[in-house]
């Protein structure tokens, strides 16, 4: 039966059933993203107190600080990698199983995100805590720039979109998870240097970005 | 290659490349709603009596009432910005990195209640839990407010939808967020002066509707 | 500019326009539902035996038996749930304020349902368990039999199927909500019954698909 | 009135229900193991441990190891079975109510996952958790193999894919559900041998997907 098609109708049935098969990648990569940023708040625990103290609860609040640091932190870089992500799935014109993995692997470690989160709202001044947070982080970002660089040489990206990309396949693009595995043997000495210097990193990551790609 | 495409046909991608995005943004900004709103029920917890206990079992779920309350007051405060949120995008034309930077922020604020309606139900009574819901809340309608008016004036809002959209970005559009904040420091005299006038509001909220606008 | 379209045009504008928002409306609806289901496998808790100790945990896990059986009913219900909601979303061919409220305090009851699971995996053979277990769902079951009835009447269901959906909005449609609403006072006689009769209900629901309706 | 339509609108009508239906299915089965995948997150607990004691933290993040195991072995496993799940998916025409019962009993296994991995990850050395994590897979995985081999025969499968669909649907497709359901016993014995099995098994997936299929 399926013989009795012509070309031009296959083509456009395989090219409908790709489209459709990508759909379900992006929705995919989305919803995993959704639910792990949405997660996060998970994090935020209810303190316990005596419930007619104001001031207790409102102490209690404060203490809530770290975790609400991580919490914004985390919900602005995860935000930030979802937008990248989305764009650069936008420019595809192709993916292969390769991808495919690639994708699965950056997805597990945006998964640990909140796991990470809690760590370092948990734990912000022990360094242990902020290196675990910069080498998921840092992983993620250098798996985003793996994906971006290697659908780049396997011409995956349409051709009207290759010069927009080609920068994030660049050494350039190195920066933001540069900064992330950077950060990790300066947590030994500061872990609060640490943090500021992710804190540069989005700055500079704005900086390139009103400079003029993506 | 690119260079061989026809103006119409790259218009033609152009746009069909910015509608994927846009919907991407819009499932994404769903997805995140649906999964905050859906948490709350994660506040309900089983209570703990003995198991054949008819008597102790009833008590401990009347003892739930107030984070009852919590869970259908976010539920009908989340759903109703949600329903907000989808008309608003639903007649956006075009939209740029501050709007996103600005829905992000609005999402980020939207994660966060899941948390202030445990606050809520747990310290109902206490001051400190009833501003920061109010706050927490104030807040995500303000931002929406202020959304609505940028893309109003960027002209990101279709022409055929302006009239409709307009009474949005008046003063008018400030009750919402204005009754969540105005509430905290009533708060401070009576949080249930405060609850009560997050009812109320609710209510001039449905006689506008039914005055005409969205 | 709105008035130089011409009537066509706004027309098509306006039909797309409300299939998107159509289309968000559906995607919400079955991600909260899809999330809810979800969270169901929460509420079965890793045991805490020795570690190395074989037959601890399988006492252990079969000791999990009634919360087994809570994810398994309450998996099926909301599947069956979804599935009914999803055939008679697509048949709207418009829906209005009303319409919406009502869908939104259908997802609010679905919302409950883990926490209604988990109270019935706790306490299953305490009557005030499965009483609630019992109002939770039947009020979902009733509001949704509510919408059917609401759209046949409004019109809001398209010509095409109000011959397939008509069942969905007579009496015989109350058996479902009905089962579980009568099953509430039996409880009281004998929580088992009462989870009994649910059984049955589902076997007629089952029998009324086979003899004809959607 | 849907009397007055011509067949060819009513077939088309038709289509764009059914297709719409289809859609929302997939979107569904894709939520539920969507957020299944990313609830794996909430099996890894921040230890707790002074608060400024790195070596303290280390240790206690190194004793996580076997639920980091299970987790990017229960992410690996999902993610796979994700992607069988889209593909076959993508070569349907039609579906019926069996196949929509089996999908729905596919779900309730990938749901309860990451019940599984936590088992998985707390007692990896204990036989009966190596158990019942290779059941439930292997549930999964057969009941997949079931749907695929039900599909086919049924006519559900489009001409153009049964060919490619094919392998899936013969003893050979038997392998992965075989070898985590022939684990079982094995881990009577030996729970780590059980472990080395389902490695090879994915092995023995990725080498049967080079030779050909899918």
């Amino acid at each position: 039966m399926a013989g009795g098609e012509s070309t031009a109708r296959r083509d456009r049935r395989a090219r409908s059933e790709h489209e459709t098969e990508f759909a379900r990648i992006v929705a995919f990569s989305d919803g995993v993203i959704a639910i792990a940023i949405t997660l996060l708040v998970l994090n935020l625990d209810v303190p316990d107190v005596h419930s007619n103290d104001g001031e207790a609860l409102a102490r209690a609040l404060a203490d809530l600080g770290p975790h609400l640091f991580a919490y914004a932190l985390s919900f602005a870089v995860v935000g930030r990698l979802w937008l990248v992500h989305h764009r650069f799935f936008a420019t595809l014109q192709g993916f292969d199983g390769r991808l495919m993995i690639a994708n699965l692997t950056y997805l597990a470690l945006i998964v640990l995100v909140p796991f990470a989160s809690d760590l370092l709202g948990t734990y912000g001044e022990n360094e242990v805590a902020v290196m675990t947070y910069a080498a998921i982080l840092g992983l993620a970002a250098l798996v985003n720039v793996l994906m971006i660089s290697y659908a780049m040489r396997e011409d995956l990206v349409s051709a009207a979109d290759r010069r927009a990309t080609a920068p994030f396949a660049t050494a350039r693009a190195l920066v933001t998870p540069g900064v992330f595995l950077v950060s990790i043997p300066v947590a030994l000495v500061s872990p609060v240097a640490a943090q500021l210097i992710w804190l540069l990193a989005f700055v500079s990551v704005r900086f390139q970005r009103r400079a003029g790609s993506i």
